[in-house]
């Protein structure tokens, strides 16, 4: 009996139509998980160097993990990666909600898809049985319309999916894919790759309950997870956002590009004054009783469709506060958009942000923006700029690229307004602040990543780790360096288990392990499990370092390295050479060549991964494999 | 409240008389744990590189761990480390009993003497109280009448003691530290530490309970002990040396100094044949219900008294087989006199056995023994060298300096009958057999070990972390190493938290960690645990880089390079071109520098102890500090 797998995945080849199941035993789910160690697995395996991200050989996967769909709060998540279009390194993000678990139930683990359909196409994926079927009559719906739809015309209302609208067909390199119209795989531009494929959608619907090998003991652990929930009561009261005033006394909300320190307005754009307003309800995730998903509902002055959820903190300050905007339901507004044409909130508002300061300093103008006056502040103007990069129409076109490729279209300097790494937008935490997070930005294989990035405001130690002394938040030296590997290390496990970070177990390394021995019935323990994230923090470095990534591309946007123009951080920033010497310690914790950012031969012999070696020529040594 | 250690440390100083309490906070235990990483600390921190370790310079250290004293079965043991006369390497041995549990008792967490008494003394310790006492009269006394005079004159029969016999006393460079008459501290000479600083006993006795911080969760963990007891019934049943037939026939009992493979009447000296005959009971060690120790007594052809216990498997074979002796009543005796003596038995029945086997070459004439017809097989001959090397007298005074400086001594080749590491006599485990043996004992700080070695005959995975595909026995490759590294990494805790090997908990990481964390109180997790080996040993790594020890010094003796003459191994010996290739392989995957074996900086950062770098300055980067 296997419990926490199915022990079968879906490969779906778009170019010839063809569908088959691959098997897999339960050593494969034992050492991979799940998530990001599978996808990173299939990419390295079968993905062939150099290619580009938009065209038909990348292979992009959907993959829940082992402990996905089981009844227990947080396994709801689910993974989808491919070569990122956006960064052209190893590409991956996560999404809440319901679609992981159901594609469990469906009786499969994941599913990889590789080629280019001829015309618009969707995938039904049902009870073990797979189709492809026509979807020329959903291309170019919002992602609402489209759903409905495909419920309809396979006559079942519990379906869930995985779309894109406009932005993803039209290849917007930071398209996400959008489950149930309200959680998006929002990073790196995976709903553009799925829209290079003509692919508009994966409908699930499974009949399959998940078995688990200690179902006595997930009660147990439900149960801690309740009377631990005081600790979250402001994510379910309000969900994220609630702490903007907070974020802006300390420097942390980024304000006009990164510029500014100072927001007048916080509390306006805060999940507080959403729950006192727009906001109609909350919603949860698969077995999760948070639900911290805020739904909102207005009609004046644009209509809020309520199917589209709400916004979370980074779309509050990505569209708001980075775009010098305090108007909360234009902010709504823009998120609903967003969702509709499957566009990540984050480097939509971070690409708005960088535009309207290319245009304060007249680097585009009213010419090149078709008459839209895109200052700071301009709620109007941001909503339509998000229309015409989903359309890629006019200015939109260039920007609908991210800002690293729209700085060198647009040239004179715009560079240093493109706050990015290796292009990806940065999301909405300040590095000038937290420390960790500078090195996290750099280093990480996606880019500039905030959820498996240390958080140094609020994590100073690891006590079940073993470091029960307080780092202090301004360290970037040794201390913090090992705080930052454990810590990460850790985190990004939730990659590859598929398991919410926001859930308590991120910080109770023991409650996590009971929850994976109970699902699975493996005598786990938490040292497997952090290897398992040095596992996924080695195979995707291994991608990039394939790809031609170095120690180079591991680096922060210039602007990091000087103070906010005003306000709390406008003495404080960056600096460069405690950070270049805190990435070099970095590699060489991780057991990585600090020349050349790859993992050693015998990093990859001590993770049992050392078929990548062959992937990564540098540092290693034949004699000794 | 403090659960598991009582913040205080005894200092002795024997020159001037001196004594002091030294008080330590949690994080020192946090970090440190106990025994083995304590001792190394104290070595690293105050012991002057290159002195001679049967000088006052020598500092030993008596030092039980954080579940030391705990009512759980198994934490009844105690570390002795120093630097050693046999091996100028990091010194260190542990014994099981109830000594450490007494010294946590008398509100102490461990005993750190430095320099030289003027005349034998005692150290009378005593519910948070120290004195030093005369043992001019206890000199040249055997450990049984010290013990008796020393709980007659201090008026309690439940007094624990730690002592040496005449061994001690001569400095034998194998002399053991002798605990309550039984249970030895046996390798790498501790007792000839204890004999040059004129330290005839230590004598403890203590009234405090060691308070926990969860007693319900650790009386929960005995009972899943009491629940699991069946698995180790042979333990419970005969003891150790259970399985001399089976050992004979897989080749891994030392036969004629590691010469042979053929061994007529194994069961002749098992633990069943013992039980049958001089076995007059069994004991066991503090709060352990599985009594595993063997009491022995008998009055022909020699008087044999139970107060000291009887032998294990060490002793058996290291005295018998490997002696080519199959008498079982000379093998008790043998161990009696050792523990009267103070004599580590597998070095005396290792150095005897080498002495055989020069006689037998003519290496060693009836001149040099006096007369003593030195053939494998005799007893009277086994019996009367041990009497010899005790005393110091005629060819004993030659091999009571280990086999290492005796071969040196008698030169005309006997280095090559010299079966040890770094001058430490291997144990009674054949790397021939073992492959795991073989880069242990080649690598390990204290010399040839098999306590914390990897006995890959019954170890082929350790699933609990992370290694659920079996490694066959005869692989030394990539997979291998990894196990080792794993699985020694592991199995050394038990040298810091003084836990028992026996005790199942060695393989089931979870329920260690639940110990440690029912008994301090700390989150921990089997992260945190197994960091705390690592730091292990880079401690004890450090200390031997700083003596001089380089990877020309992880080898094994010419004899494994070689099959044995007949029997099972007959055509299978270690291949040291395999063996060179792990070895490095196993510094890499240790984070030490492959050519000089030193921990390299970013290891020593990865494991908060940053501070040795400054005490192995090979391959410290300052600039990264």
């Amino acid at each position: 009996m296997a419990y926490g797998f199915n022990g079968k995945f879906l490969r779906v080849d778009l170019s010839s139509s063809k569908i088959s199941v691959e098997e897999r035993r339960e050593s494969f789910y034992r050492k991979y998980f799940g998530g990001r160690c599978v996808i990173a697995y299939y990419l390295l395996r079968e993905l062939k160097p150099g290619i580009d991200p938009l065209s038909p050989e990348n292979i992009l996967i959907f993959a829940p993990g082992v402990i996905t769909g089981a009844p227990i709060a947080g396994s709801g998540r689910s993974s989808v990666g491919a070569k990122s279009p956006l960064t052209g390194a190893y590409g991956e993000a996560e999404a809440g909600g319901f679609f992981g678990a159901e594609l469990k139930r469906a009786g499969f683990d994941g599913i990889i898809i590789k080629g280019k359909a001829k015309h618009p196409v969707y995938l039904w994926v049902h009870d073990g049985e797979a189709e492809i079927r026509d979807a020329r009559h959903l291309w170019g719906l919002d992602t609402g319309e489209s759903q409905e739809i495909i419920r309809k015309e396979l006559g079942d209302k519990l379906i869930r999916t995985a779309q894109i609208g406009k932005a993803g067909e039209n290849m917007v390199r930071f398209a996400c894919v959008i489950h149930d119209l309200r959680d998006a795989a929002g990073r790196v531009g995976m709903g553009a790759v799925m829209g290079s494929k003509n692919l508009k959608a994966i409908a699930v619907r499974g009949h399959r309950s998940v078995e688990v090998a200690d179902p006595e003991k997930l009660r147990e652990l439900s149960k801690w997870l309740l009377d631990n929930l005081d600790k979250t009561g402001t994510l379910h009261q309000f969900g994220t956002g609630a702490m903007m005033t907070s974020h802006v006394l300390s420097g942390n909300l980024p304000t006009r590009n990164f510029r500014d320190g100072e927001f007048p307005n916080p509390e306006g754009i805060s999940a507080q004054r959403i729950a006192e307003t727009v906001r109609i309800g909350m919603e949860g995730c698969f077995a999760c009783p948070i639900r911290c998903k805020k739904v909102v509902k207005f009609e004046e002055p644009w209509s809020v469709d309520p199917i589209y959820g709400g916004p979370e903190y980074e779309t509050l300050a990505a569209l708001g506060s980075n775009c010098g905007i305090d108007d909360l339901k234009a902010i709504c507004k823009a998120h609903e958009l967003c969702q509709r044409y499957s566009l990540d909130t984050i480097s939509t508002g971070a690409t708005i942000a960088f535009a309207m300061e290319c245009y304060e300093n007249g680097l585009i103008t009213k010419e090149d923006t078709g008459g839209i006056d895109l200052t700071f502040g301009n709620a109007e103007a941001m909503l339509k700029m998000i229309e015409l990069i989903a359309m890629r129409e006019g200015i939109g076109d260039v920007l609908a690229e991210g800002v690293k490729r729209a700085a060198e279209k647009i040239g004179k300097g715009a560079e240093k307004y493109a706050v990015h790494v290796k292009g990806e937008e940065v999301p909405m935490h300040d590095p000038r602040l937290k420390r960790g997070l500078s090195l996290g930005y750099a280093v990480f294989p996606t880019g500039a990543d905030h959820n498996n990035n240390l958080h140094d405001t609020d994590v100073r130690s690891f006590p079940a780790l073993g470091i029960f002394e307080e780092v202090p938040l301004e360290d970037l030296g040794p201390r913090k360096v090992r705080l930052f590997v454990y810590f990460t290390n850790w985190r990004v496990i939730s990659n590859s288990l598929l398991m919410c970070n926001f859930l308590p177990w991120v910080t109770n390394p023991r409650q996590l392990t009971e929850i994976v021995r109970a699902v699975t019935g493996w005598d786990t323990s938490a040292f497997e499990l952090y290897k398992l994230g040095e596992r996924s923090m080695n195979l995707t470095r291994a991608f990039n370092v394939r790809e031609g990534f170095t120690p180079k591309d591991d680096r922060l946007p210039p602007r990091f390295f000087k103070p906010q123009t005003s306000g709390p951080l406008s003495k404080t920033a960056v600096d460069p050479e405690k950070l270049e010497k805190a990435k070099e310690l970095y590699y060489r914790m991780m057991g990585w060549n600090p020349d050349t950012g790859a993992p050693t031969m015998e990093k990859l012999a001590e993770l049992d991964i050392l078929w990548v070696a062959d992937e990564v020529k540098t540092n290693v040594r034949e004699d000794l494999d």
